[in-house]
């Protein structure tokens, strides 16, 4: 069998991918290491989390870095967890410097590697906040404190930097951390049988393991996933003495749940509390359980993915029902206009689906992974990769924003900056690095999960080259080439949305074979010089409806094409848009009945969906016409037609009404 | 022309209000009273209002004027308002008085009038927290401290009190109050130039006004509604010396328009803040201009009046869109998951709709009287009279209520009391009052505006008899009786419900006179014994539809028989309320598709209606159907039908989902 690489070199030539990537180098990592190095002011908004809202969360993150490393005086200021907003940072840097070579960036990074190096505690500790005004607090408040978390995410960043620029001092750090971690927690008599609150290490440690072959990081991490909630009072435990008197340490307003502590993780069956830590929980479970085939990590990681995609999962990829607590609620609770759908959340939805494509080739994953990559992740930032938002609804109202304190964490146009900005450099990451999510190699297969168009080298003679138009043309073609001297397949991903719809040609000759769990499988021969694919996908309209589970969607349509979820904004639509309806026509025939479009010059070049619909007509200025209630079947309809554009694309306009789910024309 | 009463002596005679009106006797004083007296114990929820929820809120309320009475001995227990609690109830219980007599009641009564001579202080004032506890801040804090709010209430309960049983003592002690906040509020130079936080002492000063003739109190309610608003930074300005150092007093969580003081009342032209606050200042207002004369009053009650009503109220007369702040939040918006209606708010609105019609007979102001008689106000009580609502939703599951915290303060049952129990008792004032709600009588007019059937006494020879089985029946007989010996007119109101379909006859002939301002005038001339009415109004089931500006409400439909709004609760309806869809035939012909029909032994005896609908069958086990989102026109239907109950008598039975908006099918 082919020894075929599981990390291809890739290179990715998709226009729409290669825009947002060339943002991210040319603007994005730019402004936000300004903002966070103090070179450049950015107003924020209030934080959109109640619960989790401090004074003087305007924070110095790169000065905390410097006064902890000795280099300036003063005290720490923002959130606990303020330094891994640099990490992710650096870690997005890392690669983009994969796919662009910037002299600048990379002197940045690595001054950024040398001002950590110094900052780091001789013991391998590193959280600034704890090491400048709180030292005697370290991993006595983990609630809270956010330390194996912050930690973590430096280990992601450092295990990044480290393959893309080899550079031994970021790791060295990072194993330091590992090391400082591994010395203070574990099963062993004195050390601390615990677990962070926010899930982030157990991710970070097996990555570090894959780069450092260091078992200990792996034995650590699976530490931390046995170990989350077997001891439900743990983090009571530790307050015992009294807390800490620091208010960010010592807040407890969330149940157990909320931190997945109220039971052993394998024991969990659905996805309870704040959102983005379950998922993260998830993804190092599912990367653990590859590496060690860990059957119980692994299924406990399936059935929270199966609960959320199946059961709390916005169309659009978001999770996180509730700003309290940025949360999860219960099964089909989706509402969309008091929703979270927190940018990390989706984020956090994109590598989970990676992970668990890597333990098995299942098109759900795929899938998901497709509809975060084109709708709930990207929406977090603005297409001038200037403004971010940290909460994704599916419908909003500048009015009802403003004046009902119920959705007043639900912007209509997104932020320069957060006091807790988990969220930016988190979206700069996954489309850094997207090009680690468009293969997965498994038994001699090569499977291509996303239609993004690239070159991509397997070693060893195998290389794939994938062209397209994609997300707005459904045609691509594969160009395989095999000079190995071993046979292997390469399997193309048919989409949920093309299944049973779609054609695909082998050097001119339809593919007989069925799809297996959403892939075909083409046998590349040994010899054969290359394999041509060309696959049709079918990008016709289509009028989704949500599962009669879902309350909120009764009676609602959202419109697709291809995975791309479109909605209506104000700037295309005069009425209020809840007034239109859209008839029987367009949702039972939308192939035909909506008009799909192109349009360069809208929003960095989208495809536009017209749909005919009706309006409702508001009542006159008349007196007698302002009643709110009235016998049904008095209200006047005009023809109109509604104006959608890509859900990733809202909010680049002026302020105004968005909404994915459309009201349906009742009979 | 004849001097007829304004106050006729009415007995009610109709079967809904006597069960209600014998409930308050029987059991609903004696229960609160035992609750408030530390007899009986009661479970407290959450507090629905969640920028209001301090420790031990759980009061003693009847412990603390027995502590301030020297009786016995403690601190103060409870909110800074929680006397108002008993005083409320004290009003009720006059009302309770005037329409059966009761022993035991009325020496529970005379003993809380005696207790509280003793408790007031020498210069008249009484409010126990300060007095127990916060003598220094007297007066000090008027953002927060109800005060005035709360000696208002004890001035409402004695006037009462007093006109039912003649006790001078209970006026007395109203009198030494009203005489130490004019003493101590006013222009004069020294007085404090401010007012309440929360307005109430507007509605009870005129009345004291009323039944003393004192011009002073009048003038000093004037003082307050021109006050209120003219210096915004008043309560700010309380607060130059940093505060009181208690967290109820010191407490500054709103904008100024929660308090309405962001401008001049006269100036204010939308209802904003804390509903029951602006409701209770309007009808004050209203009260005041009536008395005096007062244009701008008017005008400004009117016109917020006017905002609520055809902006701002639900169907079933509910007010508040939002829990923060128990709050009015911006036109239309008006979410029914998430939504607070303040009992106390409909109680207010009830209210402050017989002020407007003292003023003016509209027929808008008896409409949205009788709405929220037959609806939101009562909605607040349960069945068996020891159970209340604080926020009354229009759509409730107890699913959501326990894990969404955006709806946790949305209770699917009545809870025994609460920690700010300021409903319970409000609603039993204003059942025990309903006799005051029936008539009022302008320039030798008499206008019937609800259909309470009873017996009047307007005096001279003026006698009325109402007959009727309202609101299950819309027959409607009158017997008026004129021996006055000078001519009168007795009107009539057609409600809007039945505007244009009706038939009145008077002495079996048809009446034709038009009906203006919603109200037929029959003259009853001098020398005629008696002229009997005959009245049928229009019982039809109706389903009604919003506004189209109303977001929330498009697509649905709620159903209405007279002036009782209908709901669908789980106990009757075994799927999830959201899966029905109500079909057009329903809609468009409702008066013959939809069948309603008297079931004497369900919930006390209550019009039911059953609507044809359909059912969107849930998915399947199967996995394959366990799909959040799927291309449109897959579901499947079963026929079903829609049992629907009033829905004041909701909660009562079971805990489960409830819905006043039903789906409509779509095209």
């Amino acid at each position: 069998m082919v020894n075929l690489s599981t990390m291809p070199d890739v290179n990715v030539t998709s226009t729409f991918w290669r825009n947002y990537r060339n943002l991210i180098v040319d603007k994005v990592l730019p402004y936000q290491w300004a903002v966070m190095a103090d070179e450049q002011e950015a107003s924020l908004p209030d934080d959109p989390s109640s619960g989790n809202s401090f004074e003087g969360s305007e924070g110095h993150t790169l000065r905390n870095i410097e006064i902890a490393a000795g280099l300036a005086e003063g005290h720490h200021t923002g959130y606990q967890f303020q330094d891994s907003d640099l990490y992710k940072w650096l870690e997005a840097a890392a690669y983009a410097l994969k796919y662009r070579h910037d002299e600048t960036l990379k002197a940045t990074a690595d001054r950024l590697v040398e001002l950590l190096a110094k900052a780091q505690a001789p013991d391998g500790y590193l959280v600034t906040m704890f090491q400048i005004d709180w030292p005697q607090e370290r991993f006595k408040r983990l609630r809270q404190s956010h330390e194996l978390y912050t930690m973590g995410h430096y280990i992601e960043a450092a295990v990044a930097y480290y393959e893309v620029t080899g550079s031994r001092a970021a790791l060295d750090v990072a194993c330091r951390m590992a090391d400082c971690i591994d010395a203070n927690f574990g099963s062993e008599p004195g050390k601390i049988h615990g677990v962070d609150g926010h899930p982030e290490i157990e991710i970070a440690l097996p990555r570090l393991y894959e780069v450092t072959g260091e078992h200990r990081y792996l034995d650590l991490a699976t530490f931390f996933l046995h170990e989350r909630g077997t001891n439900p009072a743990f983090f009571d435990e530790q307050f015992a003495d009294g807390g800490s008197g620091n208010e960010m340490l010592d807040a407890d307003v969330f149940p157990r749940k909320y931190y997945q502590i109220d039971k052993p993780f394998t024991e969990q069956t659905t996805a309870e509390g704040h959102a983005v830590r379950v998922v993260y929980l998830c993804e190092g479970a599912a990367h653990v359980a590859r590496l060690t085939g860990d059957a119980e990590l692994r299924e406990a990681a399936e059935r929270l993915w199966s609960n959320i995609v199946r059961k709390r999962m916005y169309i659009t990829g978001q999770v996180g029902s509730t700003h309290e607590g940025e949360a999860f609620t219960c099964d089909y609770d989706l509402p969309n206009d008091t929703m979270y759908g927190e940018s990390c959340a989706s984020v956090g939805m994109a590598m989970l689906a990676r992970r668990l494509l890597e333990i098995e080739q299942r098109s759900e994953y795929a899938d998901v992974l497709e509809k975060q990559l084109f709708n709930g992740a990207i929406s977090g930032m603005s297409l001038d990769g200037s403004h971010f938002y940290y909460v994704n609804p599916l419908e909003a109202d500048p009015v009802l924003s403003a004046l009902n304190p119920d959705k007043k964490h639900v912007l209509t146009h997104r932020a320069e900056w957060f006091g807790c900005s988990c969220c930016p450099a988190n979206i700069a990451r996954l489309v850094a690095s997207v090009d680690r999510y468009i293969y997965t190699v498994h038994d001699g297969v090569i499977y291509s999960h996303q239609f993004i168009a690239n070159q991509a080298d397997f070693g060893g003679g195998v290389t794939v080259e994938q062209r397209n138009n994609f997300p707005w043309d459904g045609h691509i073609e594969y160009t395989v080439c095999n000079r190995s001297g071993q046979d292997f397949r390469f399997a193309v991903r048919i989409p949920e949305w093309s299944r049973g719809r779609y054609a695909l040609l082998a050097d001119s000759k339809p593919v007989g074979a069925e799809a297996v769990e959403g892939f075909v499988a083409i046998p590349v021969k040994a010899g054969c010089a290359e394999v041509r694919l060309s696959l049709d996908l079918d990008m016709s309209v289509k009028a989704m409806e949500a599962s009669p589970e879902v309350r909120v969607d009764a009676g609602k349509i959202a419109f697709m094409r291809g995975p791309v979820v479109f909605c209506a904004e104000a700037a295309d639509n005069p009425d209020n848009l809840w007034q239109y309806r859209v008839p029987a026509t367009a949702v039972l025939d939308s192939a035909e009945q909506v008009d799909a479009r192109f349009e360069q010059n809208l929003l960095g070049g989208v495809e536009t969906l017209t749909v005919p619909a009706h309006v409702i007509q508001a009542a006159g200025s008349d007196d007698a016409d302002d009643v709110l209630y009235r016998p049904a079947g008095q209200q006047v309809c005009r023809d109109a037609s509604l104006t959608l554009v890509p859900y990733y694309a809202w909010a680049n306009r002026q302020d105004g009404q968005m909404a994915v789910w459309l009201n349906r024309e009742n009979a």
